[in-house]
Order: C-alpha cells, then sequence, then structure tokens
C-alpha cells in the first residue's frame, strides 16, 4: 500500500491521520504543491483525478479521493459506525465537507499560504470567505453544542475528515474561532484520541 | 419516507431518478429555488445544512447531501457494489463530483440559467469555467472510453450521481458535448435503465 501525499495539504493529511490513528504502515510518496515530484506523479498517471492523495492498492489498483480513502481504510475499524443510519450520516458530514466546507474554509487559508495564489485574494473575495466561512462554522456548532462527535455516539471517518481543514482555520484562515467554543472542544477531543498526530507530524 | 427536493436541481433530481429506477415510493415535497416554500422548510429546521435535497426518515431523523442518501437508499440493491474495491471506486467518483464537478459544470449552468446570478456571469468566468469543465469531462471520457460504467463492471451510484448534472452540461451549461463521444453514450446508457425519469419528469 502506498500513498501519494501532499505535505502542505489538509486532504492529504486526513489520510495521514487515520493511518496514524489505526497504527497502520503506509509507504507515503511526498508530492508537495509546485514540486518536481508532483508533476512526475501526474505524468506517470499515479493521480488518476490529477490531485493528491491517492492510495495505491498492493494489486495496483488506484483509490482517488481523500474521503473515499478514510472510508476504504475505515472499513471494519471503530471509525466506521455500525448502526445503518450514524454511518449514512457520517457521509452527509463528508460530502459536506467536500463540497461546502473546504472550498471555503481550505481555500481562504490557501489564499493566504500560497504565494502563487495572492493576486487571488482580493479583499472582497476574503471578507466574502470570511462570512460564509463563519456560517460553516456555526452549522458545526449548532450540532456539537449538543452532541461530542458528528455522526452518532462514537468518533468517526467524519470528524477526521472535517477536523483536517477546521483545525487550522482560526491560524491559517484568519476565521474568529472563540466564536466557536463546542468546535473547540471536539477539535481537542479529536487531538486527544490515541495515535494522534498534527498537520506536519 | 419524505424527500425534500428541489425541482430545477440536479443534486434533487439524483435521488428522484434513483427512487424511480428502484421503483421506490416516497413523499416529495418540492422546494423550488427563490419559494415561499424554502424559505418555510429552512425556517422549520427541515434542511440541517440549509441545503436540498434533505431526506426524513420516517423516525423524524434526517439526512442531508444526495450523495449520502444515494448510498442509503442504494444499500442492498444492484446500485451498491458488492466488490470492496468497485465500492470505493464508486465514493471516489461520487467525492470528485461534489469536489470538482459540481462546482464547475453545475455552477456554469445556473449563472446561464437563474436571472438572480446573471451579474456573476462575467465573460472571464464563463470562459474560465468552459475550459475546467471541459478538463473535468475529459477526466470522464478517458474512463468510460475503456468502460462501459464508472466504477466497476456494472452501473452504480456512481453513474447516478454523475449523470444528473452532465446530461444537462451541453444545453444548459454550454459545454461542447461532441468532443466527448464516450461521455455521451454512457449517458445513453443511463437513459435506457428501466425505470429512467428525466429531470422534470
Ligand atoms: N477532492 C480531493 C481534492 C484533492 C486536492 O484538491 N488536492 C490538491 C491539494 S489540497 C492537489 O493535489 N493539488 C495539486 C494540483 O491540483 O496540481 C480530495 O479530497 O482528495
Ligand atoms: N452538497 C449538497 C448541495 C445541495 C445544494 O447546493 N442545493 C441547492 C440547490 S442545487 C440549494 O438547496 N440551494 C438553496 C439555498 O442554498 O438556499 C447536495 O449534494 O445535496
Amino acid at each position: 500500500m502506498k500513498l501519494y501525499s501532499m505535505p502542505s495539504s489538509g486532504n492529504s493529511y486526513k489520510v495521514r491521520l487515520l493511518l496514524a490513528l489505526l497504527g497502520r504502515d503506509c509507504v507515503i510518496v511526498d508530492v508537495e504543491e509546485s514540486s518536481a515530484e508532483l508533476l512526475a506523479a501526474k505524468a506517470a498517471g499515479a493521480l488518476p483525478f490529477g490531485k493528491a492523495p491517492v492510495l495505491h492498492l498492493d494489486d495496483g489498483r488506484m483509490l482517488p479521493e481523500s474521503n473515499a480513502i478514510l472510508v476504504w481504510l475505515g472499513e471494519g475499524t471503530r471509525y466506521l459506525p455500525g448502526d445503518p443510519v450514524a454511518r449514512a450520516r457520517m457521509l452527509s458530514w463528508m460530502f459536506w465537507e467536500q463540497n461546502q466546507h473546504e472550498g471555503v474554509i481550505a481555500v481562504r487559508a490557501a489564499l493566504h499560504s500560497y504565494p502563487s495564489r495572492a493576486h487571488l485574494a482580493t479583499p472582497e473575495r476574503m471578507a466574502e470567505l470570511l462570512e460564509r466561512g463563519h456560517a460553516l462554522l456555526a452549522v458545526m456548532e449548532e450540532h456539537l453544542a449538543g452532541h461530542d462527535w458528528l455522526a452518532g455516539d462514537a468518533v468517526s471517518l467524519a470528524d477526521i475528515a472535517l477536523y483536517a481543514y477546521t483545525h487550522t482555520a482560526g491560524e491559517a484562515g484568519g476565521f474568529e474561532m472563540a466564536r466557536f467554543p463546542a468546535v473547540n472542544a471536539w477539535l481537542a477531543r479529536v487531538a486527544a484520541l490515541p495515535g494522534y498526530v498534527g498537520l506536519s507530524g
């Protein structure tokens, strides 16, 4: 099993975090943004959708998309709820993450941190992303004010998927995290899971 | 079982299409874009993430996100592959649909068709969306040139999810579909499935 992973990216970090929580070994191939390794991996056909992460299975089959990789690795572990409704709601959060959250929370952070994108970070766009991000964090806050975890009664892949970009939303994205105490308490619960590793660890 | 569904929306259509293919009954509550019904559903808390579609289960629990609803309804049917790798690749396509395809293919069509968004349809933005959409359709074309279906050897939820916005990409989105013959052949295969209904049927 081999993971093509972008060190600075939350989507790749999700998978590295789950591997660490599960104590599973995996060969990691680093393909950093704008690197020669990324171009080479694309040219070699190692990234079917042109993006990282991608998991290469031992039989050569390739699995792109961070959240699909989480489901694949999570099968049969405590991170995939047994209750069918909890499992369905876990997927709701994971699709929401890809459709709503990532395109705002991660994108605002990327506009801050990748110099190649600075020209896109107009004041209007940054203000709009700030407002939309706060609305998305409020959706999480509302749920987490009444529940410890996003889906069902225990930690699941939904928590791993949403942790990745939420835990850097304050520092990297400039979101006002003090407004979301239940989100902060949940972030601390994820970081306390045995086996936890940080984004650059 | 009750589905809050937006008649004009591909995300809601996905679910209506699967219900029809499965021959399953479901009460449909129409919440059209900009309608009083949509506002009322939001105010009543019927749309947990503020968007349609949402499936209300008979015990009152709510399932948002079109693709999570597809997985819930597809469980135990021919639309959810038995082979674990095919199932994982089905999810890869479905996350890709939400993260890459929908934000380009559906968004360009929406900029065309909802008058309230016409001011966002600048020539630069429409040209950029056209180019990105053609690149996304090329990803599908490359796969479908060698396979009848997106995941595994048979139709799956991935085909339903991606059909919704792809089948209107030419007419509604202005994409040059003649460049993608394998995609067109696949669209025809989906439309020939027994029980098929169109977007407004
Ligand atoms: N939906 C994908 C998104 C992956 C993605 O956007 N990856 C970015 C880094 S965060 C990437 O590989 N960018 C390199 C490129 O586009 O050339 C997932 O969740 O895996
Ligand atoms: N990721 C969601 C997206 C749903 C979505 O964007 N729904 C739109 C219509 S396509 C909506 O409800 N818009 C109404 C609003 O935002 O007020 C899904 O796939 O279900």
